[in-house]
């Protein structure tokens, strides 16, 4: 691999800097249990799945999609007997999450710490809106260079953040909670990518971790500086 | 105001190079005659209008949150008693809006091919995933330098803009239909602020056009490379 500089390092926000499944998943524990009367609990929960799946090309990642898929699945499952009362309460589970705290991920203001020397650039997707208030609310922004939301985590769109940096592939470290979205795109362009697994990850990006020698894996993000400077060192 | 080389001319999207608040004021047309038998249609669009201003700081600008609004406006207009299956055609029409083909606003193909010696920056706010799909499906993406989709159009927002591309606000034109978005954040940063009135906009962004030597007005976007040449002449 020889020795190279990591020049910016990307960091995915939600599950990997702070709390964000968790949510989602209580959420839907409040959700299947309002349309208890109507279905079994997991199949709440799977036809939830599918119509998220399908609403989400039109909708993309984030809670306001994840309402109107909620608020979509309950009339869907009632066949239209779900109440007017029933859909303002999955409207104000919504808006709670919205309006919820961000819990920072533990190590996560060491690690930075430790990693100040680099350009580090936060990487997310989904809302604008709803990122934008919790990275504000994380108390983080001031420690990074740069901050990309995106509307998906694809090699094209890592390689127009890369481009906007000024900085080549192989500079480049991301680190994140999903194979798929960050990691697999930045080692097919050329760069590092740290996964860094979450007890929750949504199942849609549920993907293999790749046997590559540019693919890293580390149990928790206290691990980073030392991984970063083992790739600078070319060791790793 | 002297003899200013315009180095960048940003152009807002939404109702500046194609149509979009027309599908929200036909879509809202078919919300009220949905509610028809539970209130009067000016207090539907009333209440709506007041229901979008209380969630613009939650789900910020774009079709999901209007979906959500009207879905919530439906649910307190008849204290819950709208039925499931009402609801779930409030939801087909946002997502024929989100599938809406993309109607560009006349003279904009020419008015860029005239300015193609600019950098061209299209500036735009509201959902990322539907500006995206907008940008793609216009046409326009490949005349654009750069595209900035912010959560909200501030001085704030527009200087980091400004930044990124390495222009001085000096240096920059905004052009766009709300005089509150695209007119007075730049025109306070010390940049110009072009205004070209669209027939519909949306009472949220009204704002008085301001009466200073950088903020200007067209008719239409045929005048612009008109205007962008008078200001590097100075004469504007």
């Amino acid at each position: 691999m020889g020795n190279a500089m990591i020049e910016a390092i990307g960091l995915d926000a939600d599950d990997t800097l702070w709390e964000n499944e968790t949510f989602f998943r209580v959420t839907e524990g409040e959700f299947v249990a309002l349309l208890g009367e109507y279905a079994d609990g997991a199949d709440i929960a799977s036809r939830l799945l599918d119509v998220e799946r399908a609403n989400l090309a039109r909708y993309g990642f984030g809670i306001k999609g994840f309402m109107l898929s909620m608020v979509q699945t309950a009339i869907e499952l009632t066949d239209g007997r779900i109440d007017g009362r029933a859909i303002g309460r999955i409207l104000e589970l919504g808006q709670e999450m919205l309006a919820h705290p961000v819990d920072l991920l533990p190590g996560v203001p060491e690690a930075l710490d430790a990693l100040a020397g680099h350009r580090l650039i936060l990487i997310t997707k989904g809302d604008l809106i709803d990122q934008e208030r919790k990275i504000a609310a994380s108390g983080l922004a001031e420690r990074f260079d740069a901050v990309e939301i995106l509307a998906d985590k694809s090699p094209e769109t890592y390689s127009r953040v890369l481009f906007r940096a000024g900085v080549a592939p192989e500079d480049f470290v991301m680190v994140g909670n999903s194979v798929k979205s960050d990691v697999l795109p930045v080692v097919e362009l050329g760069g590092h990518g740290v996964f860094i697994p979450h007890a929750m990850t949504w199942a849609v990006e549920h993907a293999d971790a790749p046997d590559h020698p540019r693919a890293h894996r580390l149990e928790t993000i206290a691990g980073l500086p030392a991984l970063v400077a083992r790739l600078e060192e070319g060791h790793a």
